[in-house]
């Protein structure tokens, strides 16, 4: 089975989000708006009971941290997916490094670009005129991100929450 | 904002549930396939806190339950809602009431017909069609139910999860 671990932000983030995704995300329907922390990766039943303690204690070890989005940008030409940019803040590469050492994983595929997709699988006009529009529009936001939900996927696509960690900071 | 406590079944479970629900059930893409245990309540960014903890409390006092269904329903002519008939176990019967007293909202509603929705919001003479197919078809299924989740709906219409609530029966 396919599992990720995300986080979801707010509400109004959300919302804000989906007004784009609706028109321009065909993954709008799959998973409510998310910043990815692991991407996917597989694991049979028994392996993730085992993944998710762990992962369940890499994150508590973690505190609160602060989510900041200041613009819109995109990963062309690598590929068209038009996004929220969040501030790669210490706290937060160090969460996801954390979650790719030892047994989750060893290093990340890719560099790591905390992200909020909100357009993607564009053809290439339709991709750089819309990016066009939105790299104007400042998304001047912060949040505190206190949780992160690891998810598997369905047959459809679609993504089921299967557990809930918190961020306590609580260290070992 | 609005919440409401729900559990989603297996994989295996929901991918059937989802084979149905794409063709005939409008609130596909809002969530995936799920047994609701509490129905949408109301509660501010304050309030929730507080309730989270709650139903945390109740729900961790509560042992995994044995989710079985056996056949397909309709909520007709009340609503033309077709689901998966889950059997109301004490065990499942207990934990909905535990969800709906004290500080949780005095009784529920309506009485507690556990089910999960395979289509809804069809004419009638569509209704009777395809719950004359579906009526006929087994759905010969049992599997462990050992987490709740808590989730919170956005503009569109669908559900984000909150927090994972897990039934570890440890008593108080």
């Amino acid at each position: 089975m396919k599992y990720g671990v995300v986080a979801f932000p707010s509400k109004k983030l959300q919302d804000l989000a989906n007004s784009y995704r609706k028109r321009y995300d065909p993954h709008y329907s799959l998973i409510t708006p998310h910043m990815t922390v692991k991407g996917v990766f597989e694991a049979s039943d028994e392996e993730i009971e085992t993944l998710s303690t762990q992962i369940g204690e890499v994150v508590k070890r973690h505190k609160p941290f602060s989510l900041q989005t200041s613009r819109v940008s995109s990963f062309s030409p690598v590929t068209n997916a038009i996004y929220f940019k969040v501030e790669p803040t210490p706290e937060l590469l160090e969460l996801h490094k954390d979650l790719h050492s030892d047994v989750l994983g060893a290093e990340a595929e890719y560099a790591f670009v905390p992200h909020i997709t909100i357009a993607q699988k564009m053809a290439s006009g339709e991709h750089d005129d819309i990016f066009g529009q939105l790299k104007m529009v400042g998304v001047d936001h912060e949040e505190i991100i206190d949780r992160l939900h690891l998810l598997y996927q369905l047959e459809d696509g679609s993504w089921t929450v299967y557990e809930t960690f918190r961020l306590s900071g609580a260290g070992e």
